[in-house]
């Protein structure tokens, strides 16, 4: 078997990837289908040698101390890469995003105008230690007509090598070339930077994993990003709400995945709420393990609840720490979530329906939620199929990206000699 | 009349900004429009302030030499003052885009999903010396339910300071507030600086005016930016062109509005094509006084022609000069394109339509042409009836950029308690 050769120069990898993405631009629907189910097929078969260069990872991973959260992120099995395959035919299934005409319209002079969806070209992912991430974005980008340089976590190096090497045996009886899938084996920062900055030859760079990450690319990059991800998310508890259904949703947006965006970091408490439900929230909090940081009126209120500072209400705990407000009105919550939000999911637990329409119509985040949990901001949850990342940003597109988000669009003008 | 007090702290511009656009979002397209409507009145009542306040520029032009082009379009004249009172009323009919439910579906368990646009926030506009901007930027701003705060040219200063102090009476009637409207009235480059990196206050840049002041904002800006306009826009007459056709295309694309970025500025010639139509191409470039940079072989074939460099495929010219390269095939007219386009407006000229739709599907630029000047890629043009923009970027949005390039969506849950 031919393998694609590795080249030590991510210029070069990112140069072949151009050319590979203009000839996956031209591939019909069922011949990129065909290539993400051998794919699949691949990963199931070969699961093996992925799972031993990700012993390699984990042994590494385990010298060096990591955490059993960061080390249950790494690992895989047998059962994880079925679910790898899974996502592929899944993906598989869903409507080819490139080569749908947004609209079409004829001049007065008879030139026809048509507005149509395309591949955005190559996609740059940098990513941390989840080896999900090298299945997932390089089945979105194959299937939207793009290629993909993939930058993963060094933690991941092995594991992620091995799985794009049997994607790139898979492809080798495909229309895909192989040169659309690149791995960037290298893991020094030089690399990392060179990527930030190759205009010419990569579409846009789209980040995945912390804050620093994040921050790093969006500062650093000239490539334009999509920024994803990082959530600091509110609840608010209306003088209105139900108390049993603002405790349920309370726990669930708190305790469900705490490590994940999705989850609450703030709870603002209507004062008047408050009041009348004091014990029913201690109890809750207690009987979950929700460690409390509190204002002022929070920590009198609340049993073991430590003063919250400036940093807490800015914090993305991603544990089950939770900071708590107690504010006079619907106003006041508001305005905490407008300086200290980032913009991702934001909820107002509540009976009357006007605060609920004001609130969403007021805050200025990607997802706005009446009586549900934040939890639900995400691509498969929303029923999208599959999600490259949560947009945070407001520009090309916004919450959970799907297919549609790697695409741009054309405009085809067909004329006879019109002139102006 | 109370006049908006003039800050001086770019800084509380922009907040002052922000708190207004929420007003703004909240207001129906009938309060937007009744505003558009009161300023473009008050523009026409007010043309003599308009007028003086631009001699003033015009005298410091002259003072310091500025080329005719230039000069002319600095200069405001009431017919002028009437067209932009017309382009705003224009506006004012548009659909409003924010508002609208892109989709809406229910989950299994029963959750509301509403995705509908909103308003971007606060747009900041950061242009050269003509005045028709000012005008322009904010009716398609606050028609979108933005505020927007305006950095005009430092040539046409009192001009744009007059359009928008008129702009700030017409207001004080109407729902929206003054403060949407914000005008630095700074000329030094901190407050250009500064304007680069409020993300927390402006949610995007849009660069209108030449290459330079567009890259300075793509390379120095933290905040996310809309690229314009630079256009290196090929025409390509292939070997099955059509002579006369060809000709007057090439004649409308290079000498219709040389100093606009939809102009043509190299043309990719097919040998074949070249040998049978030689006479007829030096009769037209003669005829219609274009100066030819050629490759070599263009050189030899058409009289005066001066030998073109590296410099010339990439320029802009921007003048009656245009570049020319002899292309044994398409193949090569597309490579060169690839390699010194902008991904503005690209055109082949040909009867061969499999030519022409392979030309359009490989060639990666916001607008291909087959048999049409490149002269359309415009949103009046096109019929989007006004534009911010044209787009040379692929995120967000591409090619002229009409009221929706303005807006963002919001994802609304309406739910019962819903968790995951």
């Amino acid at each position: 078997m031919a393998l694609l050769k590795v080249s030590e120069n991510v210029e070069d990898q990112a140069i072949a990837a151009k050319h590979a993405a203009r000839k996956v631009s031209l591939l019909t629907a069922e011949e990129k289908n065909e290539a993400l189910l051998r794919i699949a097929d691949a990963l199931e078969a070969e699961f093996v040698s992925i799972l031993n260069a990700n012993a390699k990872d984990l042994d590494a991973g385990r010298q060096q101390g990591f955490e059993p959260a960061f080390m249950d992120r790494l690992a895989l099995s047998k059962e994880r890469i079925t679910d790898f395959a899974a996502g592929l035919r899944q993906v598989a299934k869903l409507e080819d995003p490139s080569g749908r005409i947004v609209s079409s319209w004829t001049l007065d002079n008879c030139l026809q105008v048509e507005k149509i969806t395309v591949p955005l070209g190559v996609i740059g992912m940098i990513y941390e230690a989840r080896p999900n991430v090298t299945v997932d974005a390089a089945g979105l980008a194959l299937k939207s007509g793009n290629s993909i340089v993939l930058k993963g976590g060094s933690s991941a190096l092995h594991s992620n090598q091995a799985i794009v090497d049997v994607m790139h045996r898979a492809l080798e009886e495909t229309k895909i070339p192989q040169e659309a899938v690149q791995f960037v084996f290298s893991t020094d920062r030089e690399a990392t930077q060179k990527l930030f900055t190759m205009k010419e030859h990569i579409d846009v760079l789209i980040p995945r994993g912390g804050a620093s990450l994040i921050q790093a690319v969006v500062n650093n990059a000239t490539v334009p990003v999509l920024e994803t991800g990082v959530g600091n998310c509110h609840l608010y508890i209306d003088k209105d709400a139900d108390p049993a259904k603002a405790m349920y949703i309370l726990v669930n947006a708190k305790t469900d995945r705490p490590a994940v965006c999705n989850a609450a970091e703030t709870v603002l408490i209507h004062k008047g709420w408050l009041a009348s439900n004091y014990s029913l929230l201690n109890d809750t909090l207690r009987e979950h393990n929700i460690s409390v940081h509190g204002d002022e009126a929070a920590v009198k209120l609340i049993p073991k609840a430590i003063p919250a500072g400036e940093e807490d209400w800015k914090n993305e705990y991603l544990s089950l720490d939770i900071a708590v407000k107690i504010v006079h009105d619907m106003e006041e919550a508001i305005t905490h979530i407008d300086r200290y939000g980032t913009k991702h999911s934001e909820a107002i637990i509540t009976e009357n329906k006007e605060n609920a329409e004001h609130f969403m119509k007021l805050v200025d985040a990607s997802a706005l939620y009446h009586n549900a949990s934040t939890r639900f901001t995400d691509g498969n949850a929303l029923g999208f199929g599959a999600e490259i990342g949560i947009s945070t940003q407001k520009l090309h597109a916004r919450g959970p990206m799907g297919l549609p988000a790697l695409t741009t669009v054309k405009f085809k003008m067909r004329g006879n000699g019109q002139v102006r």
